[in-house]
């Protein structure tokens, strides 16, 4: 390859790796196969009149269809759109008249949404073999393996994607990316797991198997390192943690990526019997509890830190000093993220001013990588601004920093809680609370104080037949003081129980409607 | 680092490893430090008239203060132009006239040497602590750690560095490099290491000594992929095989790069005592005796290709099918490479066709990488025009290829034999010549033929004191067309005995002088 261009690297692969594997749940398909059909695809595409530019949607689940279309639009120009289809339809509405799709590709599990969406779109193509009236399976029987003529155009400087983040509060934004950007920040992530002693330690001979859909920065790289490396890609389709297990037995998966919630129920599906896998876990805190049952189940994990608008910024990394096979360890990987390569990252305090690598000052995260988005977010130069500054990205989480270069993100600068003019992160309060056996649920808020400024209140939704008392809550958040793992002022002076905390479409605890419901 | 470019990964380092430890024979520097350090340089250097885009030739061994250089010239925009030292003079005046040098900077260990130049720039500065006038050592003391004012319009597409083929027939040939090149070729290098298993695999708790000279190519990367992984880094400075011996022992090196003969000469020193080292070599073939002996004594070795004029390219890669600790894989490592990360490479035939990739068919390599210097070989047009295709560059070595994507470089095509319309590789017979135990030095060469065009002739200097007729020679290349080791038409036709083959600056066999001292 000349130039960091995406589809370059499923060229190379095709040639280097020939029979290496993309697996889903409905059958498989080779590097060199995978090749020839995204360049058949692409022409087609580009004799029905799809250019240089045009953003296109994609509302499928991950499979090797959805793989193959990555590349041939990246031979194309186009401007891939992958879509949250978790989102209420209204969003992705939005999102698409956002991002201004003039195609749709849809997976044929989501027919009635596709059929909603069409008139959005100039037009609608099926993804694999359906009955529908155009499919890509379709479009590829009948076209050539020739590179496509806008192939030879494409620079690494061009867009290659939008993505969007979830909006857990407000409206979702949008940003793009450079075939560059997408290239460097992917490869990153797996250069860290190969350098870098951790729990999802990666390289040519794992079997990879991303739970991570493609719309959450196209599996978290996944996409783009795994035809990199030329190693076996699994990928899962719509099975639910009994179908993945079935994968990764049948397909021999070493290493996956998940979100807690999908590694709890993995465990759950799994039972008793022990679970040899490597895994990347992010996009919400490990709890305490579900990163001890997995340790000992036998999985070996490595957190990721980013977000849809900075990419890979960080992953676990494990100093010299631990064994890997201690309890230890599990605690660090679990918790502290080292800057994966390329990235720089120091924490700021309000006054902009770095704070002290002491493990213990709060700062807000702050980054630098190759990758950021040149134009920041779409239609939005006001928190384009406030957020891609010269000096770096600013995250709005903060974290506490070790000398070793690690950090822990405790919380997102909206939930945390200025109390006395110190910052109180409502994520480690929760995070304590919700290792008691009965607490099912739990958020920390800010409540106006007319001493303090801001004070925290706790709202706890327990499991099915427990019963709780304040009290008992109030001692378990001491013992933690006496551990040093709090401080005594971190203590929310309220404590409210409710039947069940809402959740947001991406699964978590949707925080910001507690206040209403709470008449707070 | 927001974009690719070479002092961003020095600080990097200071922030991230600010412990970690860069020695030499004469002492030691932490990263943090030598960020400061370079920082004062490129300060003291603006102060003196450094401009951004001015030739800077360094005529020094691996140290510390050589290392240092290279982030300090990043910082001003300048262009870093290692000396190869080991030329004749009148070469290293050409070369620096060819690149346009206008500041030198020199070790005092060759001070005789930079004398003779310092006519030729406008200014020379001794690197380290000196007593002579100007030394870095100096500057540094009473200069500034801020980043000097032209730091801040460096940009990844900015040259860095001039870099010079060794010349072994012709005159010397200079390119350009960008930073974005120097760093995306470097960093392939070790992450090919780090992904593909192979004998001198890496990752960050090794401890890196390389005792290539930066001047070619900065240590084949190692100036940037150290510092970029964090780890700690040991320069030789002047020591000999005892002295870097010593250096291993002390510092804890577990990985070393070294052209075979420098592993030839560190196995001598060391005796019967294991080696437990990774080795990166490559520059030459590694002989098949040395190979072993290698192996036996604890080396794991990865063989490396590549050229001043294509950077990296090429590195072991061993297939999974074989046992790591095998003969065989012994024998893999010491022979096939696969191409490093980002790399796509290819054999072709003369009439520029593919050839098969059956292990058999000789076809030149053809590489695309994406650090190809933008303006192909200064001041040569014509020679950049006939390797730096648009299909990628040609690079004149002759290879065969298998379907894993592996090749095994058998010659020169200036090297090769043309007879009867194919290849004879006169490398690979070279290799099998010298197994035999009382062969010296050997070198194959093409005689013109009436009949098959040309054949192949073979010189030969025995080692002291042994006595060997043509017949033997001849019966142990028949031995090697029975293992299918090469075709019996490869058998040279005769066989020419002499005291001694000259040796290039290099330390290469000087095969340009044979036809000459032969009366050929």
């Amino acid at each position: 390859m000349r130039e960091l261009v995406v589809h370059q690297l499923l060229a190379r692969a095709a040639e280097l790796f020939p029979t290496a594997q993309i697996v889903d749940p409905e059958g498989s398909v080779s590097y060199a196969e995978a090749w020839l059909r995204a360049l058949k695809l692409a022409n087609a595409l580009e004799e029905r009149g799809l250019e240089a530019g045009a953003v296109v949607g994609v509302l499928s689940v991950n499979t090797r269809h959805f793989f193959e279309l990555h590349f041939a639009l990246s031979l194309l120009g186009a401007v891939i759109h992958p879509l949250n289809f978790r989102l209420p339809q209204e969003q992705i509405v939005q999102s698409i008249e956002q991002a201004g799709d003039r195609w749709l590709f849809a997976w044929q599990g989501f027919a009635p949404l596709a059929e909603a969406l069409r008139s959005k779109v100039k037009e609608l193509i099926w993804l694999g073999e359906t009955p529908y009236e155009v499919s890509s399976e379709a479009l590829i029987a009948r076209a050539r393996p020739n590179p496509p003529q806008a192939a030879e155009r494409v620079r690494e400087t061009d867009d290659y994607t939008i993505l969007h983040t979830t909006g857990t509060t407000g409206r979702p934004k949008a940003m793009r990316y450079r075939h560059r950007d997408l290239l460097l920040a992917s490869l990153s992530i797996l250069h860290h797991l190969a350098l870098h002693p951790g729990g999802a330690h990666a390289d040519r001979r794992d079997v990879f198997m991303p739970l991570i859909p493609f719309f959450h920065i196209h599996a978290w790289g996944a996409a783009f390192f795994v035809p990199y490396l030329g190693a076996k890609l699994v990928l899962s389709g719509r099975e639910g943690p009994e179908g993945q297990l079935a994968l990764i037995e049948r397909e021999g998966v070493s290493w996956a990526s998940m979100v807690p919630t999908q590694l709890q129920m993995l465990l759950e599906a799994r039972g008793e019997t022990p679970l040899p896998l490597k895994v990347l876990t992010g996009g919400s805190p490990l709890p305490r509890g579900l990163a001890q049952r997995a340790w000992r189940q036998g999985v070996r994990y490595s957190l990721i830190y980013g977000g849809s608008d900075q990419l890979a910024t960080a992953i676990s990394a494990l100093p010299e000093s631990f064994n890997p096979e201690s309890e230890e360890a599990a605690e660090e990987l679990a918790t502290w993220v080292f800057p994966v390569p390329l990235a720089q990252v120091r924490g700021i305090d309000e006054s902009g001013q770095s704070v002290k690598r002491d493990g213990k000052a709060i700062g807000e995260v702050v980054f630098e990588v190759p990758w950021l988005p040149p134009q920041g977010y779409e239609q939005d130069p006001q928190s384009s601004q406030s957020a891609y500054r010269s000096d770096g990205f600013h995250t709005k989480d903060l974290a506490v920093f070790k000398q070793d270069g690690r950090f822990y993100v405790v919380d997102r600068e909206k939930d945390a809680i200025k109390s006395g003019g110190e910052w109180i992160p409502s994520a480690t309060i929760e995070a304590i609370l919700s290792e008691h056996p009965a607490v099912a649920q739990v958020a920390v808020l800010a409540v106006p104080d007319t001493r303090w400024g801001e004070r925290p209140l706790a709202v706890l939704a327990l499991i099915p037949g427990a019963f709780l008392q304040e009290e008992e809550l109030r001692g378990f958040l001491k013992e933690a003081v006496a551990q040093g793992r709090i401080a005594s002022y971190w203590i929310p002076d309220r404590f409210v129980f409710v039947e069940e905390i809402p959740l947001t479409s991406a699964g978590k605890l949707h925080k910001a409607k507690l206040p209403e419901m709470l008449g707070l």
